[in-house]
């Protein structure tokens, strides 16, 4: 699968594909710099008026909820709704869910236009599998990391979605497959929305595979890889973050290959 | 011409105008930090209730439609009526025109008060004059490059615009003068928002010198070469967004006079 | 005091706070890198339905009134509301007091919610003082710096909040203490957001001391050593932004110790 992987990211450059965003303020100028420097195009948009003329533009969709309004909420279902109705790949990701009850409903009202893929970390996926009553019972006693792991294979079963938990394995579950990745850097974390750069750059992979698996599983690639080799020439937070977009740019296929530690079980 | 534009660059820093931009989310730091760097004072604001108010604090205005809502179109509509009531220089920036119906009404709105610049890519500048019904007639065979200097002279006329058609060499339209810059470098288009940064300093150079023509070479030239400088040494992406505002901060004379490839015909 | 408030910085790192921010668009990005960097957990988020909520979970509050509208401000008054309510600690940062009647307007609204520290530059501190008619009599022979102390302490005694006045040298008012410090570099004024990122991590330090003063005096001198190192590697206002996230973040004690310049009048 690694090599396939590469060649998604080379599919990616060569198709260009048109990518909306309705994310959050704190991100837009990164993961807008992230895809342009991974190869895709961006567009960031939230006008109602405009949401599904938007959507039908564009080859993939994400929405992330981290800064909401009541209009952008009108907003983001009118494209996700567009999105299931053309059956484009959209991809949710959940910042902050579980945080309050606001985040919550606003989550359950997406989640009902099925996302096709859904990515988060353990806590917010986790959240998201809490919201529904039948799944919580029985959960309280079992370790967190699996609680993650059995909270993604519901929202699977649930909703039909491909889900991500990232963080420092990143766990990829599709239908039957599970898919582990290790690659990444500590010092991500202390980088505002690096999380958000990954949802969108699983967007932009499903806009150039139907293999949503292999998708998700090249964008966390890609960005961890980048990361990883970024941070080791990096003198803290602001280089890491500049770093990452040269080699989001640049990454060679010796890099690649040579550093990804990818685990498939089916 | 070269020298005055150069001498436009110190007055620039001299007096140090405010330049009022209602501009979209994802490029408001960069677009400051260019101001700041280049040596103007830039004001972020779309509050309806102060929009007048800004316009007639500040030397110039920009309006930038590539994050639209209900609110902030009335914002901008008040704020470029302002600007023309008061005879200040303001600046367009049709960010993705004919992308959406919406984007291209909103446009119509603000043509009607006839802004001083507007600048954008052969594509905007090309839906900005289909607008026009009579226009449309007998353009479709015409090569893009043609097209969109056609397009440029029609919304010269219809508006007593300045045009700026930006891409690889950049032409600028006012009046019987047409100005040709080949500066930049093609990393450029891997950057989010040079396109709306370029419209910000031509913004700044509109508040120093009435010769818009001018002002507006000045702005793309400064933003053209010290991209050009800071491409040769950066890595990819990431550094050409920082080392783009360091040169923006600190280019000489001798860089801006000896790398300056600029061709007038009237 | 110095190492009581290098002992903060390690506090900071150790507990990381929740840092809630309702601020300006143009500098969200660089404000929650600046709190990651040093150490804090920022959430950024305006929403009307969730802004009580979010001051319930977090341990501080950042008020910015940068770019501001309606739904916004109902927002800020709603969070101002329930910090005062919970006597957690928030900081409101007046960004453009003066500029324009409704800047005014709002910040009067804000200040009745009696902020812990109120942080501006020497302008804004004046106008907010103005609000006052009974200040305004006889300040005008005044001399510029005097009267922002003058504003300063009518501003402490009328809201109880600790006054921090930024600039070339930053002056904190709290009680009867005066603390004074003159670190930093010139080059920060061409770098947009700093005095934002200074509300922020005093806002950060408030969450893990009682003492307001000293949490003020370990914020500013935290982000104005480290701006004052970083600035001596930057080739300009770019890579200053960058290296000041990378200072915040490895900032040494004896790098803390060596340059801080602090006096202190009782």
């Amino acid at each position: 699968m690694q090599h396939r992987l590469w060649e998604h990211t080379q599919t990616l450059r060569r198709l260009s594909p048109l990518v909306h965003n309705i994310t959050n303020y704190v991100v837009m100028n990164n993961t807008a710099n992230a895809l342009l420097a991974a190869g895709a195009s961006p567009i960031m948009s939230h006008a109602l008026e405009e949401a599904e003329d938007m959507v039908s533009l564009c080859q993939a969709l994400v929405i992330n909820i981290g800064t909401l309004s009541t209009t952008w909420v009108r907003a983001m279902r009118k494209a996700a709704a567009q999105a299931q109705l053309l059956s484009k790949p959209w991809v949710l990701d959940p910042v902050g869910a579980g945080a309050t009850p606001y985040r919550d409903t606003v989550l359950q009202g997406l989640l009902s236009f099925r996302p096709t893929i859904i990515r988060g970390n353990a806590s917010e996926i986790m959240a998201l599998a809490r919201f529904n009553e039948t799944r919580t019972k029985g959960v309280d006693s079992t370790a967190q990391s699996d609680e993650a792991l059995l909270a993604a294979q519901f929202l699977q079963r649930q909703y039909g979605s491909v889900i991500c938990i990232s963080g420092a394995t990143d766990i990829i579950l599709a239908g039957n497959r599970t898919i582990r990745l290790t690659n990444g850097a500590a010092l991500m974390t202390k980088v505002t929305g690096l999380g958000c750069t990954a949802s969108a750059l699983i967007a932009a992979f499903c806009a150039i595979t139907t293999d949503h698996a292999e998708a998700v599983a090249a964008a966390m690639a890609l960005l961890s890889i980048s990361a990883e080799i970024a941070a080791e020439s990096s003198g803290g937070p602001g280089s890491l973050q500049l770093e990452l977009l040269d080699k989001l740019y640049n990454i060679s296929e010796t890099e690649f290959l040579e550093r990804i530690r990818l685990d498939e079980q089916q």
